[in-house]
């Protein structure tokens, strides 16, 4: 069963936010809407365009009440570093999670063991801590950051309107379904 | 470990293509590019809004090489009687395979045992039959399927052209990154 | 051991009556004598014969204090859809459970696991929810709901009088035999 | 799962039949259409009448080709000297199998293990020495020979007329239907 | 080991006694001596020579305060059937125990499994229900029920004189020996 | 299940005969009938006079071509002595095994464990070393030999004449019986 | 590891002793130094030397008081028959332990399985039940009961001085050592 | 069981012998009798007495053609620079075995795990390797090697000539005996 | 995992000290800084060059607050015994432990089975029991103990100063380290 | 057992030399002898000092022949990264060895699984891949690279002269010891 509905599993990890170093927990992950954007290896090639991409759409997810975070099984010490050098990484506001250990790659079922890496895996999770929706792409293939938005629109109005649904393509502000009887085989 | 990278395994499922009935076999997710598109159930909401959409694409899709299968836990039979039923299912061109003993579903992780059926999980599978992106979102949230489109751009150009990867939000015809010793720390 | 004499086990399902979904569980078959008539599949060739042929019986059996339920690994979505366009199947007016996760199928130990439908199986239930009969027919063969009415009727006579057995072909009004040591070897 | 299309398995009993022991093994089974007749027990009370009624049934049965066989857990001696001193019992010419290992009761999936003996189950099984139809009742309820006739029939037809099946209370001469695309959710 | 010392284990039966049906269990054998008598099958052809023996036998047996059971595979019915039937068996006024589930042929470790009948086992047992002799012949060879009676006296009279031995051949009246260290190796 | 029907099983034993010690393998048990006869203990007080009783019995046992064989737990060299002392063993010309280890014991299932010793069981053996007759007393009450050849005769002519038995109390030259069809219910 | 340093466990037995038949647990074992001489059979060759040798020590053990006690797995009664028959046994006067249970032997874990005798074991214990000292013999090699006498006084001695050990060959009034650091080295 | 009448296990150890090491293995022990004797540790207070004892033997022991071994848990280093400073271990001319990783203390079931070191164990094995006597004291208490004499001095008698046993305190040129049935119950 | 971190393990042994035998436990180890060094064997070559060397710091090592430990699989009789004659090992004033039993060995991880030896192994301990440093070579390398001190210094700096750390090299009084997200990258 | 003796496990790896990205095997360690060096994490306080040591002894070690070898869970991404913006790490000419997957940190026994880092530990491999060395600090001492010269040059001599070992504080041209009988307590 995928992970879709499940509420994310306890961890402590240290992370690199600001110019300090943090303790995060699952506690971080909930009250707020989360994503949460798991990449290989810090001092790569892909993953500096997306966690770049993300840190643009960072100011419009806060807007919707969105936290950010990043993971990588590098050390809260090696996102510093890398924080520090590149360019891209430099301008990063949003949580930076190490993950050496592996264990917050295994909790969300993305690790590949015989690399010690992770999928590009992003999840959004509501703020019960619960995932809503998870996009994983093979690893040459950068993710598109501006496409979590909508979907979290769309997250955040079926949780906001119990009875009603998103169709595909929803746009907010776009009609939605209230399922019913009389609309089976309808639409 | 999530499924990127893996092969599909073996299965052989009744479909309905174009007003007839048809065996699929694993065979048929290889020899060219696929999008295998899981929903729910026939007869509901959001489903046939995202079937409808996936259809909308298919030319696209076409033009580049990729073939299309929807797939629920409804039957072949279910399949039928919703095509002539309903008006936007009606459009429908691409294969709609049914997986009543919940055979794919299980194959790809997606399936609620509770239920009885999938969550909304689209995959991306290249022309040797492995899965080179995944996005599941929760029941009430529509998926886009114009998305799969620069994805599977992404993930050909990666293919054709080894030794290249394409960062975030790449755009065919955009460029591309070849990793090297010089690059880390660079971008 | 066969099921005759043994209690249904507890479910919940969703379940299509007369232009609304309800929900059914076990309890909905005690109380009063219940048939419970599982078919492979909506939407196919047989199946739709045999429940108008039950739905026919339904005035009848109503008489007798008999409630009717229908089950497929149908959605009850599929149910709604399949009686809005069959004529056959828009006449009927007992439940019509879904099981799409095949939890009544395998209590009653009808589901063929690798097509995931049930056999052709006819179960007449008690008022304490013990199963008194069953009667399964192979995929091709339609079932005659006539012959539930003669067999209820002796189920009943026999449970309202202790101590008396219905003979072969048995008609209501028709001699009885109180079994006793003078009757043995005499018939 | 049910004995519907399961083959009967290997045993190897002895039986009266007509003023003789004989041995009947599985093979006895095949090669022609049968009929296993299980009740609970000889010199009891239903089952003389279900028996008789049966004996009635036989002389049509032999014109469709079916062989019949009766069983219970008492011994060939037993049955014989039932024959001997039931006038009802004494009609019968078909073959009387004696049980008393509970071999057959066991394959067929009816012994009762604490009473040591069947339920009232009635099997037709097809020249390869498949089930076709069960029907089990409770003790105390007689079954109706008559109703095997047309099953019988039909499942003949089904076997006969491949790419055709048999609606609910199909008579023979009566129509039958060939599953095919057009005719789904037509009926 | 052998089943002599040990106590009769728990079971209820049905028997045919007199012209009655009653319930049998292991407090019937207790309180007084008792012969339990178990045979293949009724209705065949040593048995009934055995069992019309131990019928001349039981007005002796009773004056000894012994009970007398016959147990066979068959059904209390079947018992009352034969005892209509036949002239030896006619004659019984003792208990005849249906054993169709096997209980007690396990229990007295005379069942032959692969028959579903017992051995020729003769069981004599005491008022505490301890077995105190066994005789077991195969299934060609007709028992004596007359050498039952010595060894009954004999079992009496050590369980009323303790420290009394029977030594062989011993008739009611004659010497018995009182093991005494003087004794040994004296005899 | 009874030892009645199985064949002997391997031992070898050293034993004490006529003066002379010997070894005894299972071996020794067939080509011609065979009584074994268990008893408890040497130098104690019942065993002795069931010893010679069974040694007056000896010559005509002989005449039937049956070998005796008597088995305790004690050693041949106990044998030998109790041979040497005592006036009733020093008579017998049979076979004393040895069964210290209690080989045989166990084998013949007449092994009182918590003893060490063995109940008093005979053993009445054919030809082929297969048991057809056992009986066993309780540890105070002495066995009587004479009834044995009423048995063994029995057993012989069963064996001599396939299709024959021999009813209760049968003695030699009296009326067997000829099982067949006819007889079922007749005696 | 050896039974050196371990307790008798529990047992109960028959013995011999002066005329009279007595039982034995272990703890007529404790309150006193005991001597248990294991030995194959009765009524053999080397055994009565042996026993006759350790009688001849016996008063001279009493001396010291030590209880002596002889185990076979020959029974009290065959120990008796012995004792009455042969010249050397005849004078024993210590308890003649019966084994046929093998309880002893294996306890004391000289038991022969596959010849259901001991080997020629002696063991010294102490009035606390614990096993001071261990001598065993192949079977045709006599043991010399003298050498016993030096042995228990060691072993006495020590008990009654702790913190002195006995050196080899040590007899009584010699001298013995005080482990010390001082002696390290210098013996 | 006792290692009477068992091989001795294989095992390779370092020794040391007339100011030598030497490897040792289970050959070492075969093809002439040989003495093994266990103590607990070097450079303690019993042992070296219990040594130099067996060393004042071993002259008249090599004249019986039979080896020395000593074994302790210590190394043969430790046995060396005991043999150097202590007057007694310094006369040793026999193999003294090192056994630090209780290798041979196992296998001659002598090794007290919890302290490490071995009981006070003597073990006479044939020239096959196979032990045919065994003595064990506790801690305080030394052995007397003197008793070895006559009892290597039986065993060797009884080997060469079979058919002989010695009887209790033999001494060389003493009467043995030939067991024989002549002889049962007469010693 | 290694050793580092991890609390030394229950243990009971005894030691040679100053000419005295004396208990140790795993107690004595904490409440100061320890160290414990293994070696292979008393009486052997590279070891007592070791044993002097650690002897001549121990002066410094005791102005330290640390107490040292040395273990071998040798009895504190054997290392009384070493200390006792040679010269090196005569200077020994800190704690010689036996380990025959091999606890401390298998405890600390350095046993070699098959030579029933620990490897050359040295650890650091603090107050609280805690292993800081481990050094292991393999048998033919001796160690050189005055690499300990600045291990000592360095592991009581860092216990004494939290949050400080000492880098490679450090000196007593040299410059140690405060981690902090300034120093990242930029040492 | 600690690792001394053993041979390195295999394994695969990427690592950063000299401005190069190359791949690692265990077969890299074979041929000459190596040093490997463990620490926890690339950007940290320590470990920087401590490389930088190593690196200052690189020359001494290469003129002996020996290759160096660093290894963190760190990947050669991140080493690079360091490589050049580290001026102590930008001195490293030495094979630095990612680990990101765990795979020589488990194999040397030196990984703490909760941290996903290793210990401080430092192995000297010869050229048969056979560990000859091993020492590990807890993570806030920093060791002191030249203590490995020593340690070399004696594992050197030790291998290059079969039958000499090196005494403790050994040094280069320093005298060795010959093991021989005539040594034994004499150092």
């Amino acid at each position: 069963m995928s992970l879709i509905g499940k509420e994310v599993q306890p961890f402590t990890a240290q992370a690199y936010l600001n110019g300090d170093f943090i303790e995060v927990t699952e506690e971080n992950l909930k009250g707020q809407w989360s994503v949460v954007c798991f990449y290989p290896a810090d001092f790569t090639f892909v993953c500096p365009t997306e966690l770049e991409d993300l840190q643009n759409e960072y100011p419009a997810l806060k807007e919707l009440g969105v936290e950010v975070f990043s993971v990588s099984r590098d050390s809260h010490f090696t996102h510093k570093a890398w924080h520090d050098s590149s360019e891209a990484i430099g301008k990063i506001t949003y949580t930076m999670i190490g993950d050496p250990a592996h264990v917050l790659s295994r909790n969300f079922d993305v690790l590949v063991e015989e690399l010690g890496q992770a999928d590009r895996g992003t999840f959004i999770i509501d703020p019960d801590g619960i995932i809503q929706a998870v996009e994983i792409n093979a690893d040459g293939i950068g993710r598109d950051a501006s496409t979590l938005i909508n979907k979290i629109k769309a997250a955040q109005y079926v949780r906001n309107n119990p009875g009603e649904v998103c169709p595909a393509k929803w746009q907010e502000g776009g009609a939605t379904l209230k399922p019913s009887l009389d609309l089976v085989g309808k639409i």
